[in-house]
């Protein structure tokens, strides 16, 4: 993996920068124990010229420190409120919820109707009108993986989404986007569309599928050692393999075993299980809307 | 501007905790000159307790600075080796070198025959086979947004692209990727489309570009006082517009005029004049390939 190479070669570069200060400080310790043997010691811990604080000093640092743990405790007391504006099967609402559940985030989950769609969803998206729009105190943030990126950037602690290198940043948001650009409208034409057009459809998702598959390798998962961005973008997917099996009469798990064999791992995380619908419940959506559109 | 309110929320924030530290401060200031007076500040500067630092300690402190030093020269030398693959007349490459100049990386830029693509780019790009590419150090960065976050997170210092508050980030990925997903497919159309499908893509682009004048505002640039990454992002398309108004016989400026503007104001920059083309140049070019095309 180039992103695990250059990641070593950085940690080496640093771990040599501060070494001449590992040995000044050894040196320094050196010094400093000779001194004891001197019976310094004793001197200096009577410290002779060490004068009381004044009472009005002495306050300003206890109000200091009163007021700082206060303000830290505000932060992290997660006064945030957080809302999602989704509709269950939808693979984008779905990299939200894993993220946020990732991140161990309480949110509210406010199913939209898509013929019908509220008020809040249209002020908060008023471009592109669609979910899943994320709401933090307040403000909305659209389009799903720049509001995972968001989530990321604004709860950074737990379970990093995002590697820290950025070449593998680089890499993880190339491949992302990819799939944002492949997956969802060729596998709408497997089971919207018909003949030649949904044969295409289905030869080239299976390309790109393919071509994923080669990009996972023999990692566990697409981020290397742990759950990533790129599996945040791709496992929701997984949920409408069934759907597209069946429309297009073939199998994603023939085709590609080991995507799916990656897939099961991911679902293995509480984070997505809870989040993934099952697959015949997509398929019985996706039949409905078909009935609803006049597809068949 | 949301961002903005929120910016100056966190830094008042972040005012309000040093506070009783300036306290803190104030009432030690008061303290010292007290003893000041006191005459003890002779006795202070005489340091009784000084003691001349051994030999080992001195070589150990110079040794530390000079290997920081070092290590700092040889990262800034700018021992990087930077090509961007592109094609003159490509906003999406226009980007890149408005990034690498906006930062000071020195790079070679090099001409790609898009009819007979060079080897190296198929190599570097094997996904989409498309300029611009960014090679960092031999390894490539495909997408230009992509690219020039990675070019703002690899060199931090100099010019932010992107903003540093997380929320002000995702409004900037956000209209980034909405120029991505609009400008230049509608643009085409207007130069390569005739009849109704001409008409209905210059409707939209003007409907875009109105849209994108309003998030503009009366701020200077997308990115509030400073040139940012909305900006990096759409200036390019300004040398695209003198062909949009020929093909689509209209105007950019009498449409949208603020956001001509902008681009003016954008262009006393010099990492955007020295990049951008002049308008009849790509319109030449443009009429060149429609000859090429076909489609007159």
């Amino acid at each position: 993996m180039e992103g695990g190479a250059l990641k070593k070669n950085r940690w080496a570069t640093w771990l040599r920068l501060p070494l001449p200060f590992f040995l000044a400080l050894g040196i320094r310790k050196r010094e400093r124990e000779r001194e004891r043997k001197r019976e310094e010691v004793v001197e200096y811990f009577l410290m002779p010229n060490y004068k009381k604080p004044s009472p009005s000093f002495t306050f300003a640092i206890v109000f200091t420190y009163c007021a700082t743990t206060a303000h830290k405790r505000s932060i992290m007391s997660g006064k945030d409120e957080v809302v999602l504006l989704d509709f269950w099967p939808s693979p984008f609402g779905m990299r939200l919820r894993i993220a946020l559940s990732e991140k161990g985030v309480d949110y509210e989950c406010r199913e939209e109707n898509l013929s019908d769609k509220s008020q809040l969803l249209l002020r908060s998206n008023p471009v592109h009108k669609k979910i899943p729009v994320l709401i933090h105190n307040g403000k909305p943030v659209c389009e799903s993986l720049i509001a995972v990126q968001y989530v990321d950037e604004v709860w950074p602690r737990r379970s990093p989404i995002l590697p820290s290198d950025p070449y593998a940043r680089a890499q993880a948001r190339f491949w992302a986007d990819y799939i944002d650009k492949k997956i969802y409208d060729l596998g709408r034409k497997i089971w919207a569309a018909k003949g030649e057009e949904q044969e295409a459809a289905k030869r080239e998702l299976i390309e790109c599928l393919k071509l994923l598959e080669a990009e996972l390798g023999d990692k566990p998962y697409f981020g290397g050692e742990s759950f990533g961005f790129v599996d945040v973008a791709l496992v929701p997917f997984y949920s409408w393999f069934y759907t597209y099996d069946t429309c297009g009469n073939f199998s994603v798990e023939t085709e590609c075993p080991k995507l799916i064999l990656w897939a099961k791992r991911c679902l293995e995380k509480e984070s997505v299980s809870k989040v993934l619908p099952d697959g015949e419940k997509v398929y019985k959506l996706v039949l409905e809307l078909k009935n609803q559109l006049g597809l068949e």
